[in-house]
């Protein structure tokens, strides 16, 4: 390896612990979900133990990108970097709330007969690959990836939308599911979320490397 | 007034950017929610206008602060300031996009009969008014202000809690009731993120002014 700056170890250190706080917030969804399809309650304790982990590399690497800007006053590529890390920084702290929603949902759910929980395995599937996927794009600046992650909400909203419809036919058909069928419904609706996060880490990683913003493509940026 | 450096000029621009932001923002909640409550499906193109300029203002906002960052390579507070500009961009982003899903539920459930709200007004009420102060907060750097409205999401919490139980009563005693009150649920629940998002903005603004991140308090900071 040649010589590299300090200034590019501190940015793969940074690199290194978001991608850290991804993989925990990955777990924490699969573990969340464990929880209803396994019938569990002991997976609600492995979430909580990762949310602490989650929510102390958080405060870390704020700290981390801020420090950066102040010491080597980046321009360019390297600043949009950094911005791009702090954003990710904030959604993957959101995915771990939404894996705390879900084992807390999920906690009540297995308390009750079993219920049927439509797409939700596939809902997992799909956001979690997503999230993966993101978290791999921004490690390698990979624009296609990050496309093609952001073309995946579609599927997940499919899910969601079947899922919903599915739990309502349900719950009319038999009113002693309605409270069962709504919790499914939640988790549907924070799996929807997950997705949404990994797009948005998605579209930051654009922004990153091409230093074009996709994120809204009917509005102008200004003109200056 | 004294003379002022240009990049203070170029700070209070950016201040005054967010804050319009957010002022389109409550707009935009308020006629969402207009929809069920006059039951009047024109407010939907209002919040649609509304949006195409946040997410015009979301992009300017984020270019605006990493020029201001590559070009006066702030230090400590400015820095700081930059940084919780940033994230609340993308938190009042979102609160758009929850306006825009809030409008869009509202369009159907004024295709149906009337069903009641719950506590749907006064959870506007709440968010709305965090969201207002939260920015006030960020806009006089007003620490015990922006604690104020991180200690009003409970009362939000209780609000939603409560419209659930109502409405899932309502839907048990009533199965014709169930695809309108999974609606005015998941309205509740948008209300519920807007105030989330106002919280964290209001937590920007404490970590903006005293440099001290209140966000996870069970987790404590590295020691380097």
């Amino acid at each position: 390896m040649t010589q590299k700056r300090h200034f590019d170890t501190d940015l793969d250190d940074l690199r290194a612990r978001l991608l850290r706080m991804g993989s925990l917030c990955e777990e924490m969804i699969h573990y969340a979900v464990k929880v209803i399809v396994e019938r569990d309650s002991a997976h609600v304790a492995a979430v909580q133990e990762w949310e602490s982990q989650v929510n102390r590399l958080h405060i870390e690497i704020d700290e981390v990108c801020l420090k950066l800007i102040a010491l080597h006053q980046p321009a360019a590529g390297d600043l949009r970097f950094l911005a791009a890390a702090l954003k990710i920084n904030s959604d993957l702290e959101r995915v771990g709330d939404q894996a705390v929603n879900i084992a807390e949902t999920a906690t009540y759910l297995i308390k009750e007969p079993r219920i049927k929980l439509g797409d939700i395995p596939r809902m997992v599937e799909v956001a979690v690959g997503m999230l993966k996927d993101a978290l791999d794009a921004f490690s390698r600046g990979d624009v296609e990836l990050a496309k093609d992650v952001i073309h995946r909400d579609d599927e997940e909203d499919r899910l969601k939308s079947q899922t919903f419809n599915e739990l309502v036919q349900l719950m009319q058909s038999d009113a002693s599911a309605i409270q069962r069928g709504m919790d499914v419904i939640l988790i549907a609706r924070n799996l929807e979320r997950v997705a949404d996060h990994a797009t948005n880490i998605a579209e930051d990683v654009v922004f990153m490397v091409v230093g074009k913003d996709i994120r809204h493509p009917g509005s102008r940026p200004p003109q200056e």
